[in-house]
């Protein structure tokens, strides 16, 4: 999933391109790269491989609920190269359909769903969690 | 950043692990790898690497804004691997330093904060965003 080309693969999806020849025109990525890559997509589960309600010749990749459920991370991901490289365009940007207006950073939020920072943080044991045991005070995730 | 290696050293960093020994033991990763990706996380700025306030001559490796800004995607990576990959351990658990308990799985949220799910959300050019365009309601990112 760290690939360069099934990333930028996932996010065409994600915009709506489904067609073999879309994701070639939309990505100028080479056929048998993104002919092997759609493949391992599919096989992953990431993508499903369907024929077209409209013409049953044309083939169609849809992400599956697996594949969907990516995308808080590749948000997360690209917000990060966004804020920290010079090279990644902020163009086009996600927006709430309701109101067309821009979704918000990815946070952390507590079960409350306060942000949390770096600061804020602390790993536990599953195990104490259920035990009900007190939080300890002292580990930080981060200073 | 994908890569296995570095996403656990970073995974470490964030658990507070900083000394070159303390990460070969709880990474289990051989030595000239671990220089390897150490260095390479330093050059991408994403870690520094500092002697040791209290020891001179002991070489400490943390996490600059930069790195710290990766955690909600490491997060929703490794959310999304736990719920639907068998191997990933669900353990040990983030939470909030506050009271010790888990933070929320991570989502996109609108504006105004509301969760939004893939057929809440829709791709906008900045120009059109800025330009103060109302927003079209045809285009969905995700039937």
């Amino acid at each position: 999933m760290g690939e360069r080309w099934s990333f930028m693969i996932l996010r065409a999806s994600f915009n709506g391109v489904c067609h073999f020849e879309e994701f070639l025109e939309v990505l100028g990525i080479a056929r048998n790269i993104l002919s092997n890559r759609l493949s391992r997509l599919v096989e992953a589960g990431i993508l499903k491989r369907e024929h077209c309600a409209d013409d049953r010749r044309r083939i169609e990749y849809r992400l599956t609920p697996k594949g969907m459920d990516l995308l808080p991370a590749m948000l997360a991901l690209r917000q990060w190269g966004e804020k920290w490289a010079m090279n990644v365009p902020a163009n086009p940007v996600l927006c709430d359909s309701r109101d067309g207006m821009p979704i918000l950073p990815i946070t952390i939020r507590a079960h409350d769903d306060r942000v949390l920072g770096g600061a804020d943080l602390t790993w536990r044991e599953w195990s104490d969690i259920e035990a009900g045991k007190p939080a300890p005070t002292t580990i930080r995730a981060a200073t």
